[in-house]
């Protein structure tokens, strides 16, 4: 069944291409005989199959500059041209250019390699072409997406078999929204939250009418705020300056040192905001308080009942973004991690993370099935009051019928499948985690929880160095405590510029990728200190690539670490 | 190359399915020899093609309670299941009740036939599984997407070659961004419009940090609005709530007969705005004025020239929701329709729509390529500042690569083939409503300009009737007008209610689908009329399956009217 790769060979001598009705026509229908549409998919996949198998690299070897000229006709295209010409561009400009990210040596962000019939999907979704936002566009497709929202609600809320009978399919309540992605499942779980913050009454016609101005002057607030640790997404600041609440108004509690929201210091903050409001007519506002399992830089998970318990005292709407972390709940042994979700009000969740579909899907879960009323909306001409319409709770308008694409993974995988994907997602961490340990030119800087290491490059002696000026804080008096901790923001001044030569080189290098973050919350607390972040969940990565990586990585810095010898030594 | 049917056979009678590591990663990557996937892919295509071809409705017969039966599973699926059995589940319960939206005779929504090769292209975005969020998890997609956006600037804006030869890759600016739909493209429009209608100064960090009622405060604003026309998509009052505005505060302009903004009331509300603001220490802003093309629900466009102008002579950003109609200025011809548009400061635009991509995507344009700055963010451990992440600029955080779609649409087809199909539109268009027209049971109730037509059912003896109580209205004195005018409200409800039961027996004949909306503005001011409402852009409708739909709608109607005749009469 081989078939010769023609979209390799563009016709460059062709006649003019009919434009005509007829002719536009044909490109509207499946093809009456499938053959040619098959003998393009035929050719598509032998073409993306070569693309993973291709040797040397994650990258191409060409240059930003060089491929901005590749993509630089300013014209929009005025004659036709013929479908395999256009798809033999495709392969020589983008899929030749694209990064790989399913690549087991692609470890730095949190794409993975995806289950090939992921792209079988795409092709039933593609032709299908539901809107989910109505019935009238969705049939069989609102009741999937309620199907599954129902799965990951009850994963998480556990509430009784009987709540899941009687709602999975009820249209008067929602258990959630499928979103684009986490950015705006957050948004959805803010907005009801500051929804269900500022309600109407007899007086007054709610927040969702008068805005956040009006509001204000009516409850006699001061100022509303979400609270989150320093971990929190950066989304959480976008939902904050997107609906009218403001970045000022995010508090940002510190962590500890494993990442985790400081509950002291939340108690703090809360106990000031108390005091504050007990003596000012116009008040402080929590809006919600914002858990994370797990974190986007360190895989770390709040103390989520402590969270809910802080969340009740004051009357707190409860969220926890477990965009990264959420699918391993599919896993029993591993729940106790995230001790608390359950007790959440909302929850963000991703497919395209850990459920392994490929880009992008995401959700928010209420655990109040009525919680999603706050934000509800209805129009003339769709989604009616009566309507059974998805499109009632979404902050997206038109949106695909992605939810197919996790709801077939978890049939096919079951939760038994996840379980072993998980394993060996802990245990490809661990691995990780073992050989920087004991690697004498690498410094670990997190206890990853969830699939994340952070770690840099500080050479074996420089690493004594560090440990010398340790010891010596120990007793050291306040004159010389100063003078040590100033050597020692020297000497990370010259590790954070080595690790991002580091970066450079091994981008430069081409044969595994991990990706670079700063963090304030390792052991030398108060410098923000340069790190290395490494995702480990791709199934086809195996130890012996993550020593391999290591390897690497150690060879490039020796190379750099020449360049800085001189100067850290005389720090 | 025909290969069986088998995904139509579940295998009943198997073994335990293995569900080890080796298992599960040969479903992550392309089967070794491409046979079996192509299998699928075939058996799929065959699956696809069926579907369209069926016979016998737009929909499957099943009722709405009984799909709910369908998908009330509420255990997430612990063991595995064989690819092709799930294939058959999707086949047998979700395919067969789905929407057949490319259906020539459904002429209800903004959906149409897609171009088969859309699959094509679904299937290598999702093997490269790019995230255009950042460079690094989006490499030749992320210079696809700013050439893409490019075309549509220039299409729009017009600007000189020049412009986009300089800022076609440039990433220190936008033109604009890929959004999930038209409503986050509005979103984007409204949030940089409020955020530069409140910059920052020396003693005020600007809205995006201060939240809307600490900028109000510091602005001695009352309140501020967003204005548009009664026609205004209902993302707009969704915008308004979302963004701390209140949908209290979106100013709905009344419309003229054409469903135009009425320019006369939209001065007289400026004016009275303009009167308040010197009279008052705490202003009114008016943030935005939005003007569209064309409405969602009749298909107008306003006169933009004259929205410039006020918005000029106020210094108000304008913005035009372009999400249907933007595409049609591909086609030089048809552009007048569109005059002022490329004096708009920013433009929503749908790919999804007349651009013929499947679900979902929008774009957001900005004439001013440093407006997007006014909502850019950045992140340490991605879309650092200094990177040229397409991230930087979107309210969206992951995002797939769906720009490829248009993008190859646009090489494939050119202007000339979207000269054809919009032809075709405008011909189809003409069409119905000339059959409408000439028809004597039926009525047209707006004069289409962009593919959507309005009319309603009403037997030729009532149009008499309406037409004598016209007559006698010409010359009635003011109580006699009021008994006409009691009396032309009680036959239209009674008429809406006919044409609520035509839509139903519509649906329920499941031959062809139009949808349903209410209008204000039809030559019955002041009574809200229910409206048929029919959108003709599919390639594969012709001018007879028009008349075949309104041949049916029409004896499907003259049932109904018999139950209604008796009351109808007597008024």
């Amino acid at each position: 069944m081989v078939i010769p790769m023609r979209l390799a060979e563009p016709s460059h001598v062709q006649s003019k291409i009919p434009t005509d009705l007829e002719h536009l026509r044909k490109l509207f229908i499946m093809p009456d005989s499938p053959d040619r549409f098959m003998q393009f998919g035929y050719e598509l996949l032998d073409l993306i199959h070569s693309f993973f198998k291709e040797k040397g690299g994650i990258h191409s070897e060409i240059s930003l500059p060089q491929l901005a000229c590749l993509f630089n006709a300013i014209d929009i295209p005025k004659e036709p041209k013929l479908l395999k010409d256009i798809l033999a561009e495709v392969k020589q400009k983008v899929i030749k250019h694209s990064v790989k990210v399913g690549n087991p040596y692609y470890i730095g962000h949190m794409t993975s390699a995806i289950p090939y019939f992921m792209i079988l999907l795409e092709m039933i979704i593609a032709a299908l072409n539901q809107n989910q936002v109505k019935i009238e566009t969705a049939k069989a497709s609102t009741f999937v997406e309620r199907e599954f929202i129902s799965w990951i609600h009850r994963l998480i809320f556990c509430k009784s078999a009987s709540f899941y009978k009687r709602n999975i399919q009820n249209h008067r309540i929602a258990l959630g929204n499928v979103t684009l992605d986490g950015t705006l499942a957050n948004l959805t779980a803010m907005l009801v939250a500051r929804n269900k913050a500022f309600p109407a009454d007899e007086r007054f016609p709610g927040i969702r009418k008068a805005g956040v101005a009006e509001t204000f002057r009516y409850y006699a607030i001061h100022k509303a705020v979400f609270i989150v640790s320093q971990r929190g997404h950066y989304s959480i600041d976008k939902v904050a300056r997107i609906t009218g609440i403001g970045d000022n108004n995010v508090i940002k509690i510190p962590v500890d040192s494993n990442n985790k929201i400081d509950i002291n210091a939340l108690k703090k903050v809360l106990k000031e905001i108390s005091e504050y409001n007990s003596s000012h007519h116009d008040t402080i506002k929590v809006i919600s308080l914002i858990g994370i399992a797990g974190t986007t830089e360190t895989g770390n998970i709040d103390d989520l009942m402590a969270l809910r318990k802080i969340a009740d005292e004051y009357n707190i709407f409860f969220h926890v973004d477990a965009a990264w972390g959420g699918s391993v709940l599919l896993v029993n042994k591993y729940r106790d991690l995230f001790r608390g979700i359950e007790k959440a009000d909302s929850v963000t969740f991703d497919a395209h993370k850990l459920l392994y579909s490929p880009l992008s899907m995401g959700l928010i879960l209420f655990k109040n099935p009525y919680d999603l009323l706050n934000i509800m909306h209805t129009s003339d001409y769709i989604i009616r009051p009566d309507s059974v319409d998805q499109g009632r709770f979404t902050v997206e308008g038109s949106r695909p019928f992605s939810c197919l694409k996790p709801w077939v993974t978890l049939k096919i995988f079951g939760t038994t499948g996840f379980e072993v994907l998980f394993d060996h997602a802990f245990m490809l961490t661990s691995t990780l985690k073992d050989v920087i340990s004991k690697h004498e030119n690498f410094e670990l800087l997190n206890s990853p929880e969830l699939f994340i290491t952070n770690y840099r490059f500080v050479p074996e002696n420089i690493q004594n160095k560090i440990n010398r000026i340790y010891e010596q804080l120990s007793n050291a008096d306040q004159q010389k405590a100063t003078r040590l901790q100033k050597r020692l923001k020297k000497l990370n001044d010259g590790i954070n510029e080595m690790n991002i030569e580091l970066h450079r080189a091994i981008r430069q290098e081409d044969n595994s990728f991990v990706s670079r973050t700063m963090l304030e919350s390792t052991r030398y607390r108060g410098q923000k200190i340069v790190v290395l972040r490494a995702i480990t969940i791709n199934p086809l990565t195996t130890p012996a690539i993550l020593q391999e990586i290591i390897d690497e990585h150690n060879k490039l810095s020796l190379t750099i670490y020449h360049d800085f010898k001189n100067r850290l030594f005389h720090i």
